[in-house]
């Protein structure tokens, strides 16, 4: 081959190569992140600075320059400087008209400021196009590479040609842009990377409530009952007896309010007739995070198997056992195989193995790669009958666990039941209802109604062969 | 800043920010959902309707207007309605002409029409650009913006440009197309949502028909024989004694048989002399669903560890722990300790805890996001190297349990030997042909044949020097 | 509707659902498949080929011709064929002027050749658009559809607009495209799909140094000692006891590790007053693999838990238990029950379940499904606060299983202390510094570099008020 076309190599990788200049105003931490990123990705950085001079550390090959000299070089400038110093933009107002203004602050506070940051900035300069978008991804995240927490960019903005751009460069960057619509979303973005796991709040603290509820609870019985009635010092049981007793039952309530509000939604359908009326929000907010409601009840599940497990290993257990062996010995009583025990003890564990391994299936569904994975048929198929058939088994389980001493007056301490006993009521509860509406008469209603049926309108117009809509 | 520029702020925002008119036919449950979320996405939204008049519910900004009138505000489309009622959309063969009819109709089973609606509705409207889309999303999904389960809208179209405005409009939901071609491919995505885990199928039977069989085959050598012979009542086995008998064996065999359809395929290649000749369909189906198989046995694995983990906790456990003290100190017989029984003892349980660990591993590595993020030649380490290793570990714990008793003439009940000599048959002749392929003059002959050499033509044309293509 | 229209369809179909023309080069195992795939996209595939007479199997519709005729149909031309057999493509220099050429081959060790294929075969062609491209991704995945690892395609090229038809191929086979840059890229490109976890390398080999080096100290202390004092055959704890005390000290020296590097960092940062100066490489490196160690500690930790759990089945353990009760009846000994060995026994067991079980949540959340869809302060707050609170309760778990036994002299054998002794250097000390930073003086100075404040900056210009960048 010829040399000529050699020497033109660099030439054609210079120019179509690099894709377009982007300015960035500030040399903070996340605006140099964020142009080294660029940088990487073929954009031509200009950085916009107070003292152009005294900016170090900047990527290899980024320019430096003043604010004014450097949003002359781009169309799309991103602002990497906080709200306070916004007015500042005020003295460029016209060299900034028409340019695309991307907004990537971050407040401090929920609800910081009555208006979001962007919208401030729009007001500030209103003909310039402003877009808000990077604000929920991390400086160390653009730096690293590692990428771990969400690469989704929400981009936001009123002009959808401006939007567009920024979102090109989101893409090129490697990130998913996710267009949120208008500026006005752009206080719920800001708001975003404040916020702390708000859909697990409800369960986390309904959990707590029970579990310290319990825990009283079973002190009452198990620690403060014997001491005051036979002197004994039970108090060990507050390491790992009573929390195997306060997990297991918070487990189960929590699983069983998982399946609550679907029964309480198809009893208010079933009323009103129709599914076209808005649930009361606090039905609609339960029945939003039922999912996390159940990956609790999980965790407290899995707590209660791992604490059960252990319990021939604890000093209590092995005491126990030796000192079994030795009364019967002592007594010399015959210890003759009871098959009715061990069928009863065999079959508990049983259930709740089988329980326990279902729920673990429901909560490896619910991991959102393998939830992606499934067809809407098949998640309703694992949350809603599989769902079910695990709330089935661990009632059983607590059901023939307590065998025989279920409402045994001696159980009764201060007239307090055992607390399995309270575990019962709500699962039962639940499992009762949904029975009910599993009748054949009740179901087809109900069918009918989520398909669209309206019993009012049905009455109204019948002429009409069938609903013709989906 | 003037007053002049934010009033002109509010007239930037209404015109360039909405996408496009799209039109919905049909005011039903999916037509309700999809126009709100279009809404949400700065989509202008026009239903179609029969009873403009006494549509309520709908989202706010969307008009109601008749067919007719509806469809002449927009190029796109959306077809809500049931196939059933596609007829009268020829009164409006003229208006539709030209425009992007979107079917996203499903059925109530597999193959319910001959044709599938999106062809029905293009025969019907032949001028028209009919593309398929949405009907694997959940009306439910687009309302609650929970889209737990996928994301994807599978499209068809015999149209590209057609398409391709979809899929932006998909795109723009937030949601991803994924493009399936001509409108052939239809029948296949209106079948999709019914699926339920078609290639779970073949691995839940095949384990359900192993899981009874071992089950009968338990039940006559543990619970039936020392009832004849013994006059023993043994029932109580059938509650986890039997259960834990079944399920490790279970696994252990599918586990076995997600590496013998690999074996098998390499014998055929050896004995073929090349790669390109199609393996027989049972093969091919075999091959695809060994991840499943792997699964469902990881899944008995679990049930296995755990029904051994409670074994201490067991009535029985308790109670046969307690009896061989006693009994000892009856007959005064001395406790050495038997250094061997230990070695045995911990030597299975350490295999068996090793091989689970590694199983588990393989089950994590198998999740989509896991595998996702993971070369491929790192996913055939995983699940290749380790999948072996596992296998090797899992069939020596096995062997290593037996012990002594192996093939003891005691443990033969009616014939029947233990149940876990079962579990060794296919393990053990996959290992073994595996090991004979691990042979170097066997294993150098199928790299070369996998890596594209066939033994015919190789012979037929040896001139050229190697083989120049992937 | 009238036939005229019928006849239409099938017109419609073939002419503007195709895609375009795209040439593959060379008829090997990966252009098959490749082809394949592209004709099930809408592609009109055209194989060039040495002897397009010889070439069988070939998906129906897809034409073979020689390479002159085949590049003639087609601008892009993807090349199957091994870098070795690129020279004679310069035969057809002329043709391929101007066209883009896909180099998809990759070699058989890192860093074959001194350029990457991609950059010798744009050296071959200076006239041609050379982009490398699908060769992360295997010919069986392509074949098979089950794309279980990953469908990230990496692309780069020097011709922004060859690539991004390019990328545009990748995206309608269904794949996702990842724009690398320039062909400098293709190098790393190349030997990414020959890497085997290099991330996992440190962490791997690190734990398998602690193992060996724990393991011989545990022989020593456990097996050696009393065979030389006593003359005791221990050596059956080599399989189960011993492997139980290594898995726990390596989980929680590894944990202890993850937070190591940050408390290392953050003095670092404290000393030199700013957080603009670049860490030492190692710690740079650490500090990227602490996910993986994080995750290896895990590993251990899940071993330690099965190995704790099967004491009371293991031989050694059901002998022990029942010759305690052999022996104290024998002495005649009294039984009584001593809470505080019950509090300290649950109190150990307790805290290491609530250990274990935070750790696993780590894992969890680490998975890349789930840390996508955590915004980055939920991230940061369970990865720094939740891993802390796992250190302390898995230090607290070890610290008071030593309990009385601590540092007591009957415990050093040869001078050699308890195991879980050594467990407890780096843990303790980790936990010590970041009780340090955390004091408000330090904690306060800290935040301040972290927000970008310089020390030595501040001296100098400490007129503007405050930093107004990000």
């Amino acid at each position: 081959m010829d040399k000529m076309s050699t020497d033109a190599l660099p030439l054609a990788m210079s120019s179509p190569e690099k894709r377009e200049t982007v300015c960035i105003f500030g040399t903070g931490d996340f605006g140099r992140s964020l142009g080294f990123k660029m940088i990487q990705c073929d954009y031509d950085v200009v950085f916009g600075s107070r003292n152009p001079q005294t900016s170090s550390l900047l990527a290899s090959g980024a320019k430096v320059l003043s604010y004014a000299e450097a949003a002359q070089r781009s169309d799309i400038i991103v602002l990497t400087i906080h709200r306070e110093h916004y007015s500042f933009l005020t003295e460029l107002t016209e060299l900034l008209n028409g340019k695309i203004l991307v907004d990537v602050s971050n407040n401090l506070r929920v609800n910081e400021h009555p208006e979001s940051n962007a919208e401030y900035l729009a007001q500030l300069m209103p003909k310039a196009h402003v877009v808000k978008a990077f604000n929920t991804i991390s400086a160390w995240a653009l730096q690293s590479g590692a990428l771990d927490a969400s690469r989704q960019v929400c981009v936001c903005g009123n002009d959808s040609k401006a939007k567009q751009r920024v979102m090109d460069v989101v893409r090129n960057l490697g990130l998913t842009p996710l267009d949120q619509g208008s500026l006005l979303a752009a206080k719920e973005i800001e708001n975003y990377p404040l916020q702390l796991f708000p859909m697990w709040r409800m369960p986390f603290y309904l959990s707590a409530v029970l579990c310290v509820f319990l825990f009283f609870y079973c002190v009452i019985r198990d620690v403060i009952y014997p001491y005051v009635y036979e002197k004994e010092d039970n108090t060990f049981r507050l390491a790992a007896s009573i929390p195997n007793r306060v997990f297991p039952i918070t487990a189960l309530t929590l699983l069983a309010l998982v399946y609550l509000p679907g029964v309480i939604a198809a009893i208010l359908q079933l009323c009103r007739g129709t599914k076209y009326r808005r649930f009361p929000g606090w039905l609609d907010h339960w029945m939003l995070c039922r999912k996390q409601l159940g990956l609790v009840a999980l965790g407290f599940a899995c707590l209660h198997v791992l604490y059960t497990l252990v319990i021939p290993i604890r000093y209590y257990g092995r005491w126990r056992s030796r000192n079994a062996t030795i009364t019967q010995l002592m007594t010399k009583k015959e210890n003759p195989f009871s098959a009715s025990s061990a069928w009863l003890s065999d079959s508990y564990l049983s259930l709740g193995i089988l329980g326990f391994f279902l729920f673990v299936l429901l909560g490896i569904t619910s991991l959102p790669s393998v939830s992606n994975t499934v067809t809407w048929r098949e998640f309703r198929f694992v949350q809603s009958k599989l769902g079910f058939v695990t709330l089935i088994l661990c009632t059983a389980h607590t059901l023939v666990y307590g065998g025989k001493r279920f409402l045994s007056p001696s159980a009764l301490r201060w007239y307090l039941p055992s607390a399995y006993i309270l575990a019962l009521v709500i699962p039962c509860t639940v499992l009762v209802i949904k029975f009910i509406l599993l009748l054949p008469c009740i179901d087809k209603t109900l069918t009918r109604i989520r398909q669209g049926w309206e019993r009012d309108t049905a009455v109204v117009k019948p002429a009409v062969n069938g609903k013709p809509d989906m």
